[in-house]
């Protein structure tokens, strides 16, 4: 049961090393400590091997790049992979920019991700080198729905082999994979996609879950996902009228806070593929 | 009247560029969300002609400026131009450094912004390229009141008529200003003050505002201006015991989410002159 | 009585010149607001100089370094030392870091700071040079307990004396002192610790009371580390069910806002050794 992950981020407090965008990077903090894990945040070439070492796991998230950022991804990526750290790609915009697409498939190539997380339009790009992501949201033609379930879920296991990782896929339907088993996620609200970076706190929660969890991080990786949908299913019944997309970014880090092993397993919705 | 810009922000949800500070940058994409426009953030050189490309309009902000932003706004802003982009400039601290009265002034010159926003400090600075501005905030001396206002009217159309623009003057009392009219809005509190970044979440709504009324860019300014200021008294209202402005931050993007035409159309408070 | 240190921020709204890390500056800067403070951010190097030259006093925060930044604050430091200016280092992060460690090193050495607040883990850093602090938080071998109390006391009194500042270690029990006096601080809820970057808000709080204080600043520094555990135990008092870190970040900020000098008189927990 996925409660149980949860229960050994709670206990096991890993220590995750974020190199992140600047815009949601607060509510990446945030959410790690609501989980029970514990943020820092480096970017700078000369201090990431370090910090790197003296953490548990790596989340690398290219949301705002800058060019001492992607060096200091590749630094830290280099460090964290000698350690055995599991580290998180989130290739936030990839397609929507050369640059983008550019230096995640770079990272991709040159560091082994145990877990890539990103939109469709995302994982797309990256499964085929080009994209056409409208901005950081997923196109509205390339999203995973009860119709093409089975040829999206081929895909996911596809990539997974093809680049021997775990890969997440968000969206209204969610996805995580290993080449053999595909969890496929209920959870969640559309509204999460008005509250800015609940994809990037997702990111640096896998990365807490499989910390916690290293033996098992596929189960690890979907329970975090599954833990962030129902987060965003309580933090929504707790809202009142008048209530917005602010009020909504609140609830639903604390409803992390709040969560327990028996609420993630009563509240998942999957099946595996 | 107002609210109809506000559904045309609504239906046409556009993506925002933003290049604006890192210090309330997750506001202002919360901001555009409420709003039902996008946002997207990129500020490195490389990155920005691209990022700039897929979306409707720019904005631009100088709080918290590097060498590296700047070259970002420049490129951004000079693929924007040839896209035809709605872009608004928002000088934050002009006046308060040579280096911040320079960039806007070199922005200002060799780009054509639709919409210039600021203090009166900030305004009056790029009227006459030096400043006394303390710190981001106005001078107590500079303030539009009452007994100033036709002077200040005069002075705000005077600058949008010499740099082709339409001008947004932020204080008690707002001023959105082209060449030969000026909405005088009296919403807001004087309590937004104390939120850090209701100004630049301001500015972003304006370009989405403009963008998705680009044929009545001056009345949607003032849309959006009377917006900000709604969601200020919205907001104000539902505070409680013990609330204060980190509360407050919370409640106004949380009103500018739920805000209806019909709402607005009710509580927009303006003369033109 | 503290109460009149936090009258004086009221009545004399210090700027305070912010150069600090992009995680929780946002925080930061509405702390500074709901004291009566205002704050602005300015870390590059050809922009620094003036806006300190605004301000009343310099606030830095190492937390998330970059080459640039570090020549901001040297420049930043310069000015604010020939002008007077009440000046906070905030060493986040010392001891996990060579990087990190040599740069607050450096700072101490080259600037004057009036205070330097830091965790156990990175005051003893800079106290010996070397570290082996816990990410960013205080190693758990380390903290401020009643059995080491009167040792801790003494160490602070002697690093006090040794770096002619006041510091403030803070824990459990915090600790603010000069060479002959320590305020021992019994406010504070641990929860806190849950809520990213308290510590930086009070490093920035800190900066504001001394600049409002000047003449009393060990006084000031202390009411402002009571003034935040205050904030801390009326904001935990403020908690409904479901709530969690994000809602506690927004109410200690809230408390802030609502305090008055009466309160925290009242709720002040101290002594003096």
């Amino acid at each position: 049961m996925l409660g149980e992950y949860l229960e050994n981020v709670h206990q096991n407090s890993p220590l995750i090393h974020c190199i992140t965008n600047y815009v949601t990077v607060n509510d990446v903090a945030n959410m790690l400590l609501a989980s029970g894990a514990s943020p820092i945040m480096s970017s700078e070439p000369r201090d990431v091997e370090e910090i790197t070492s003296i953490c548990s796991g790596l989340y690398i998230n290219i949301g705002t790049l800058t060019k001492r950022g992607v060096r200091g991804m590749n630094i830290a990526g280099g460090a964290a992979e000698r350690l055995g750290h599991p580290m998180v790609l989130d290739p936030v915009g990839a397609g929507a920019s050369t640059y983008r697409t550019k230096t995640a498939m770079d990272l991709m190539e040159s560091l082994h991700f145990h877990v890539i997380k990103g939109n469709i339009s995302e994982i797309k790009t990256l499964a085929d080198g080009s994209g056409s992501t409208r901005g950081v949201d997923a196109s509205a033609a390339d999203v995973v729905t009860e119709d093409n379930l089975d040829v999206m879920v081929q895909f996911a296991k596809d990539f997974a082999k093809a680049r021997e990782c775990i890969v997440v896929i968000t969206g209204k339907i969610d996805l995580a994979a290993d080449a053999e088993r595909c969890f496929v996620i209920r959870n969640g609200k559309k509204e999460m996609g008005k509250v800015t970076g609940t994809g990037c706190q997702l990111g640096a929660l896998i990365n807490a879950y499989i910390c916690a969890n290293p033996r098992e991080m596929l189960g690890a990786a979907a329970a975090a996902v599954c833990a962030m949908g129902v987060a965003g299913e309580i933090a929504w019944s707790r809202m009142e009228d008048g209530d917005g997309n602010a009020t909504y970014r609140n609830r639903i880090i604390d409803a992390v806070y709040n969560m327990t092993g028996a609420m993630l397993n009563k509240c998942a919705r999957y099946e595996i593929r």
